[in-house]
């Protein structure tokens, strides 16, 4: 694991989710770019100390020299953004498959770049877009792909929260503290911290990529450089028209993101804070609520669910979903064999298309609101 | 009344809540523009067939010369949008008080002049945007004026609705057919018929005039003149940012008009088809739901509560309520006094800025989404 | 009508809703047992002085002498319990219809006696269980009568309220006082105030006849002599088995009445705080949402919303719904005509099976909770 | 762990939430009353053959031979209910440490032996009343023992479910099997599988014993021996009243356990199926919905939160819950330090509570539904 130390939240919901299913155990790490933070950290997970790092680089040389039955079968990234590119772009060359957190990296220039990288060494890498892992998300999908909101039109997708309504960040919280400053977030907010969730949440249910977006960008936190909220129309493939927003000022939302996706026999409705539901309305009947772990949900949907319909399933089930199918993948991969067509996990091709979502939303806010293509 | 005659819909609406409280009586009437089909309609209300009228002219010239006693105090103009400039300029002309459907009426020009002519002549004239006669929406904006939520930031509102996601105005139904014709409804389609509350609803709220815009606005309907749905970036006064969204053919969606409104301390949340609560989240305390009817509530609040709590009001009582306000300045100017400052209705004001927020959006929309501003 | 003077609440719902259909005139009234407090609430009116009573018997001597056209078409009984048999008694005699607010009366003995009376006049008798006039309460019915849920098993109906968890009775607040008054209320409390109501909702719906029941009556409130909560078992007819519990010491509760039906195929569930929709639930298909206004509906339910979907409708309109069906009754009645068959309100009978529920929950309960039959 | 082989769902629970902290690692066990089915599932869990035994004697037998460093801190029950009783004895005899799954076992004698012998033992016992591990349980906990409800009046407390609607058992479906068949499930069934939870969860929140009780026990499916259906009047100490209902035929519901509690002062209502939500409800103030995780929530409830607010937890979490604070207790056993007194789980004195209301609701059912006193 490569980042995730002490007063940090992702790792540790990284470590406990992708040793849910028992097929992941943690032995090394480089958890801080301060060696000393690492160490500790280290330490509190039980780790071998020869294993703890003082900084990722030094875990990829000592790592790939370990012998093959100790071999890492792949690394986590849960470093802030700025790290994301350089350590992935080391242990993907050094062989290394690599789960890692989102936003892909700084630049749309090396998305493309690592993306390039995947391609070529045909190593496994995995997005933790988590949001995709919710089994009610994957029933949307399928409703959608199986035609039955019929011929798409309309999507609103937002993702509010307001935990930065004060600022936050300049109370030493780490957490805001690093998403508030552009060197190590890069160039956006919380656009880049949630809005890419709602742009890969979206572009999951319905298949569709943007083609054109007109972002309003506004950095409400006195003196932050970065955007706390974004308002945002666009325009995907086939004429399906919408808006997404998101925001890290809405005060008293908590992790509030929600889709709704109309089509011309139908539209749904999902939220994440309500993650066992899936909601249909339509035209000419009643509406649906559909409860995961049902009998009724076709099987591949009823294979995602761990517990039984009524006993809720939250983020960490969902978050496990996704390491289970890149551990599918991984474990091919480890084998030599050759990867499943069916695994179903956020990709390099993710965070290239969230990339480009970002770059242009920034180039369009920057520009006043301009519509700016979104690059394919 | 002008307008509302068989096939109607919201002409027997403010029949209804006009009558609500025992306050007003139908006496006169042009209730379509087929001179035959009004005369069925008076008769279908037990009107004096003399004063059923053929058409608005013809009342206006034959009730201006009532005699006092039997003079009406006011007409109500529930027209297609085409008719309510028209109808209403004739009316004020002749001194009569005039409640006017919205949107107020074709173009901002002849919204201008209408607004002059009341200020000459110092007529009551009250516009039906009657989802701010809500309790818990005055709630909501007494909240925000007394300081609730902090400084405001951001305002979401938005007006779904799916019943245009078919054709439905090739098939005859009347009210379809009107909407969606140019020469009745005028430049924009279901901005005009709901986007308008949308904008009158968070202006209500909020005190905030809108400043600049960005539309999207899109035909789904094969063969639609007008906008079906509309997505607009929206910078209001004072900073504050957001977005409103109105739709048509939002399949499944009802008449699902709500708002949230972030401050710096807190959010509100209302939406119309709950329209006896009213949320208020906190950025360190529990959500709040308000309770219409409820002991706690400011005691101008409680003097529009017809019913205790947990007795369900709706649509008609919160119509009543703009209808009875509405009365508290007719009756004044009836009887020749000053009308009350306090009356809570929306009036020649709130039209003029509905056929702003109107034409700056339709102009925006047909450029393919530039800002405009928003006239004041 | 009888009762329904100043501070009064129900009355002035009554005289609301009978006219909402512009189907009845209030023309005259005995409206307080006080004859001063009649003469004003009279004039508050705007009614003729010549027809404000000091007592309902004053009032039903009078009105029977009247010419044939002025004469009443029915009487409204508003007063508390104590005056509903004397008053319905006499005006019954007297040859008048009459409306009558529940629980029918005092004691099962003088229920019987109305029912022979009503049986022997034909005169029209509706007694005002107004829940039972919701548009998706005649749905609930109409799927259980339809065999929708399959056989029934099992229902729990609930009536929580708040208002009397302190002793409101003590300050001279008028509806509190007299309904903890045993010589004017009878011999129930919450549980003739509103238990009446849940007993009367589930029979509507399910048709079923209480068998059996065994009840815990409580006084919380100090020094009260009635009940302020009540928990029943219940078996009903054909095996059903459930319970029943009202409250007026449930804190925070404002009008809680509820339902949930369950069959061998399907359950439902309506909450009286949203009554524009109904709940189905399913043993292998995703949960149903019935709203109220759509096109979906049975013709005979879309013919008692009188709004579109998702315009909320309320307790007012459902209240309405009553009277419009009752006034199909009394105009046959007055036109001396058959009473159609098909008429949808609460009569006689319901207030006799009412008050037989009442009998045997207090017998039950004075006896510490032992199962009673419950008279038929 | 005795119990939860191939074809178990609480076993596969157990399993995951007992590691979900990194505290626990499962290394022996008897997995099934069919020692082929018990090395079958030993293998699929990768354990030692050596130590996947026949049954749970073998297991004991051997087990307490192993050197001390290898020797098993505890075992966990997770059989049908007639083999809980044997299965703790013996490895309490044998100084293991237990966490049993609920009901304790099949009569109250059985109960008060297993409570002497952990008296005698002092050994933790802990049993799987896991609904009381969710943060928001803990809460309304909190909020009772400190006043915000003032003294307390009312409890509804309901666990419907619908699973049973059909007579599963007879399809050989596992877990309907042996919940129907008294030889392995005791003396009630859905009582004994889901009310204990709510008996449980009523007295967790409000440390209220019940003192009386009178049930209306049903058996609707077909030729069953056990109940299916169970309604029931409950008389608390301190003068609290109420009720509990719990059912398996509850058409369309999932695992629906709620409970209301009513004090003078204050109402509070929890649904499991929204574990991270509590609603408080107030004679003079706006409903409050506390939210899981957030910065109001008083320390040792923010303690007990794994992740941020508006990010769903689940069932697991909660069941985790109660397995980390049972490990606070083995842990001290183990070192042969004292168990600490703040340790939140529920013990063998919950279980002892869970059957004498078992006892006396099967014993009043069986009497027709007289009220029975519950045994201390």
């Amino acid at each position: 694991m490569i980042g995730g130390g002490r007063g940090a939240f992702i790792g540790g919901v990284h470590r406990l989710v992708a040793a849910m299913d028992g097929e992941a155990e943690l032995v090394a790490g480089a958890f801080s770019s301060d060696p000393e933070r690492s160490r500790a950290s280290g330490a509190d997970l039980g780790l071998d100390p020869q294993r703890v790092y003082a900084d990722f680089a030094a875990m990829a040389e000592a790592e790939s020299a370990a012998p093959p039955d100790q071999r890492l079968d792949f690394v986590v990234i849960v470093t802030p953004n700025d790290q994301h590119y350089p350590a992935a772009e080391v242990f993907l060359k050094l062989g290394f498959n690599v789960v890692c957190d989102k936003p892909l990296c700084m630049t749309l220039v090396e998305a493309r770049r690592l993306q390039a990288l995947v391609k070529q060494t045909k190593l496994v890498f995995a997005l933790t877009h988590n949001y995709t892992g919710y089994p009610m998300v994957k029933l949307a999908r399928d409703l959608v792909r199986t035609g039955h909101l019929g011929n798409l039109r309309k999507i609103v997708v937002e993702y509010p929260q307001g935990w930065l309504s004060t600022p936050l960040e300049r109370t030493g919280q780490k957490q805001a503290a690093w998403r508030h400053d552009p060197k190590r977030s890069g160039m956006a907010g919380c656009l880049g911290d949630v809005g890419t969730h709602a742009e890969n949440l979206a572009r999951y249910i319905t298949g569709l990529h943007m083609q054109e977006l007109c972002a309003d960008l506004t950095s409400f936190g006195p003196g932050r450089a970065l955007d706390d909220d974004a308002n945002i129309l666009v325009r995907w493939e086939q004429g399906v028209k919408g808006l997404l927003h998101s925001s890290q000022i809405s005060a008293g939302e908590l992790n509030a993101l929600a889709i709704r996706v109309y089509g011309t026999k139908a539209g749904l409705e999902w939220h994440q804070q309500r993650p066992d539901q899936l909601i249909t309305k339509y035209l000419d009947q009643p509406t649906q609520i559909w409860d995961r772990g049902t009998g009724y949900l076709p099987p591949k949907i009823a294979a995602v669910c761990r517990l039984p319909a009524g006993h809720p399933e939250g983020y960490l089930e969902a978050f496990a979903n996704l390491y289970r199918e890149a551990f599918r993948a991984i474990r091919a991969q480890v084998a030599g064999k050759p990867v499943p067509k069916d695994t179903d996990f956020p990709t390099i091709a993710d965070g290239v298309a969230g990339m480009a979502f970002l770059t242009a939303a920034v180039t369009s806010g920057r520009a006043g609101g301009k519509w700016r293509r979104v690059p394919r």
